[in-house]
């Protein structure tokens, strides 16, 4: 499990990244707490950061079940994935709202895969048979 | 465990459901990116979706140490009411602010009486006689 | 692990308190849902909620990671930190948002020296000879 674990929080520090560089926008724009629009960019950021969020969520159970009941060096290989999607998405999102699909997707992509495996993987433990 | 994760699975693949029915909410009243205001429908579906995000960070440990600590069967019950309950939440919000009370309560006693019960475990643990 | 479990436990608790805390406010300043925004007390208390939800999401995977390579005592002091932390925080943004600084800066010291210390811990295991 250690390269999981590994995956895991990379993942969780590029999530606190996101989070300095919406403080720096904030920063940048004079957008003062506790607002949350004021500016596209800021706001880009800021929803850039929000959606990330949202998908580590589903992301942080997802993975573990996934290696436990899959293979921890798929999940981890597909954690990856997930890391540099986000990344691309961030990347993306900031510039336009128009360049965060190719990230956003790779990203989805990997979660749902994540996901996926680790309820088939419950599932199929549940009905020994299959 | 397996019902537990069987659960928290099902858990969600419900909140990516919410996150596809914002997308669409989205697109359907056009509300372009990254704004999360803009027309009534949208902002109750955004919100529901934001409130489930919320709950489930409390929901996620909770059932896990519940699990542990108290019993996994009864743990895997209170989540599938957690599921149903943010399943009629979801719903009712999206249709009026007022219609998302039942919801809310019916998850928000399952997801209390995970983490009340996980914390009392962990707590009887630290107590030996007790 | 139960100092760790009870600490996770606190912390969602405390998550929990904050977020009645946003519907008193709501209530109080006539807020109606889905609005996030109508009043500074109103929205200063929802991003102090909001910004936990973000620090949740590191800290619950980060101090189960730096228990189970570092050392759970030290996990679960950290993690006390982290919530005494986020109280004053909580307090702080609540009054004013130039009130929020020292309860920030301790939750994150905290919250970052537990990820740190989890990410370095998985490292070491895969690096055997170091």
């Amino acid at each position: 499990m250690p390269f999981v674990h590994l995956v895991i929080g990379l993942a969780l520090l590029e999530f606190f990244l996101f989070g300095l560089a919406v403080a720096r926008a904030r920063h940048r724009y004079q957008i003062r707490p506790p607002a949350t629009t004021g500016h596209e960019v800021f706001e880009r950021t800021f929803r850039a950061q929000m959606n990330t969020l949202e998908q580590l969520v589903i992301f942080l159970p997802g993975i573990v079940l996934f290696a436990y009941y899959i293979n921890p060096l798929i999940a981890a290989a597909l954690g990856a994935l997930f890391v540099i999607g986000r990344a691309l998405y961030f990347q993306g999102y900031v510039k336009a709202a128009e360049a965060r699909h190719v990230g956003f997707n790779l990203s989805a992509f990997a979660n749902l895969a994540l996901l996926i495996g680790g309820i088939f993987g419950a599932v199929r433990t549940l009905i020994p048979h299959v």
